[in-house]
């Protein structure tokens, strides 16, 4: 087949011209003699692409200058024991919000570093909403309130940054980062794996307010220190660079398409044209979580009859599309619509849901 | 310039026929409809791709079927605070073996773990030479011996394997794994950054023997526990999958050259060419390494006068010879020739340093 809609979660769809970029200077990046994925990371090249990327980045997400961004490998997982680890005191109480799979992630990697408190969950209602801000136990003496601003697999988004008082806010943004214009200043920590709305798997970003960085934390190697990677401008030891240049390539494409107010107008639109094909199908096609909490980002859902499960996707990949597959967590399917889809792939999706309903209603 | 030789000591050189094909699949890998850096990790084209980059790694490389292969990302360092977690309880005695920086590095992770013990360390005399194993100060009680099998930086290099007695030998050879044979069987855990010898950078292999994985090591993360790691088939989270297929591909060509065996006489006549040229130059280069550990991947020299460096670094770029600036802990010059670096590559820099001498000398 050639190049199909992909609605993969995460690794997922990236823009084209950023593909045909990339495999452009795959050979020879400018006149530099070499790959970019070959060049020391400390030479002139990569540390214009590792500053130019920042400067890009800051000026999508629109951080503020008493923000620091560190650009991180090993992923979103990692950072969930590394801000616990940074942040906060040996066994200090830390407060999280789990609205899903990630966010109960989250404790596991805080859990031995952290007296844990789970200050809200949706998890006995299946995660299918946020829990109501009324009802959140908060602790007074937390290190951090955390949140997963969009959980990937349940589909289930925070809609704006909750009010948590003086305990800073530090917030899972993996998948829903530069979606839609964002107020840093409400956080204390914003971080994301790049894999899918900032670029290629295998580099993250943490986004830090400064002055959160003179907290001791608790014995840490010097690798899982913020502090010394800030320092080092994030290459206390060989950072990601292939997948660090193409998140830059990344930023710099949707900054040249019209930066995040451009793509939350076309989230919304995205969005709204699948749930309205899901809603509006009669039952064949069904998504569980509250309205006011739909991912604008994955949308999971599922046939009425799981035995078409299977024909679904069969007949979506002879449509050119894919990665529809649900996780294993939830079963069913998941259409992730992260920057890189167009609204022409997630047409294509809902008419071919509508033609696979025709046939099998 | 078109492709330069690149002497960088990581990211460094790839083969070229490894980024043509990187080039080719850039936009759709196989018939896949995505590129691979686009398709889900869980997807059955990945799942391929990773089983068949663990096999072609452990063919390559001799990994004998009791010890387990991670792929993990965050580099080489992370693994240096990794195994003191995962195989040392806590406070625990670990003897270490220092031969230059990265040795010293090792330690600063494992430092906040256990009861960090130097057994020998070269740095009195400035890292020249391996310290006499006679002289090493072992603990009976240690969780394990860690060497740096080669110091990318120092150019110091373990010719063999150290006897350690009962207790595990852990080493890191993230810039001379599969260059030539090795006995996997003489060390618990040899662990490696890919980005010299094995691929792209982003990337890394832990290479442990699984019994060592019995241990309970000390509280952490899950995802920085090995044995949960290695029950997700190095997927506990998204992995850095680009560089996962790098890696393979790149396994792959070293398997067509004709394996460990044909690099083992490629290294050692690539830098018997180097050292030769620099130790007939009448002191006009100088290499101040002990020859019998002086390392094969990572030559480190200097020209008898401070003052000429600019001109030469300025000189060989113009020749195609590029990378060959010294670390910045060092100073000087820097040639590494690791496995993606063919003779003729080496020749055209012994060619240059001539020329350079004869100009300068």
């Amino acid at each position: 087949m050639s190049r199909a809609y992909n609605f993969s979660a995460g690794p997922a769809a990236l823009p084209e011209p950023v593909l045909r970029q990339a495999q452009q200077e795959m050979l020879e990046w400018r006149a530099a003699g070499a790959s970019i994925v070959e060049l020391s990371h400390r030479g002139p090249e990569f540390m214009a692409v590792a500053a130019e990327a920042e400067a890009d980045l800051r000026r999508l997400v629109g951080v503020p200058d008493d923000y620091a961004v560190l650009f991180v490998g090993g992923g979103a997982t990692t950072q969930q024991a590394l801000i616990a680890l940074n942040f906060a005191a040996a066994g200090q109480p830390a407060d999280y919000v789990v609205t899903g799979h990630w966010g109960r992630t989250a404790l596991r990697q805080a859990a031995p570093y952290v007296d844990l408190r789970i200050a809200a969950s949706g998890e006995a209602e299946g995660f299918r909403d946020v829990p109501a801000r009324a009802d959140w136990r908060l602790s007074e003496d937390a290190a951090y309130v955390h949140i997963t601003a969009n959980e990937t697999i349940h589909g289930v988004e925070f809609r704006e940054a909750p009010d948590v008082g003086e305990v800073p806010l530090f917030a899972d943004f993996s998948s829903s980062i530069a979606s839609e214009p964002l107020d840093i200043a409400r956080y204390g920590v914003v971080y994301a794996g790049a894999q899918k709305n900032l670029g290629p798997v295998g580099i993250g970003v943490v986004i830090v307010r400064r002055e959160l960085l003179e907290r001791a934390g608790q014995p840490r190697a010097d690798i899982f220190d913020y502090r010394l990677q800030l320092a080092a401008d994030s290459m206390l030891n060989t950072p990601p660079s292939w997948n660090w240049y193409m998140l830059g390539l990344t930023v710099k494409w949707m900054l040249a398409e019209g930066g995040v107010e451009e793509f939350a107008l076309r989230s919304a639109a995205k969005s709204e044209l699948l749930y309205r094909e899901i809603d509006g199908s009669s039952g064949f096609y069904r998504n569980d979580v509250a309205a006011a909490a739909r991912s604008r980002m994955n949308v999971p859902f599922f046939l009425h009859d799981a035995a078409l499960d299977a024909p679904f996707l069969a007949a979506a990949r002879e449509a050119g599309l894919i990665g529809l597959k649900g996780h294993r967590v939830l079963g069913g399917m998941r259409a992730s619509i992260y920057n890189a889809m167009p609204v022409e792939g997630v047409r294509a999706l809902t008419d071919f849901m509508q033609e696979f309903r025709r046939r099998h209603g």
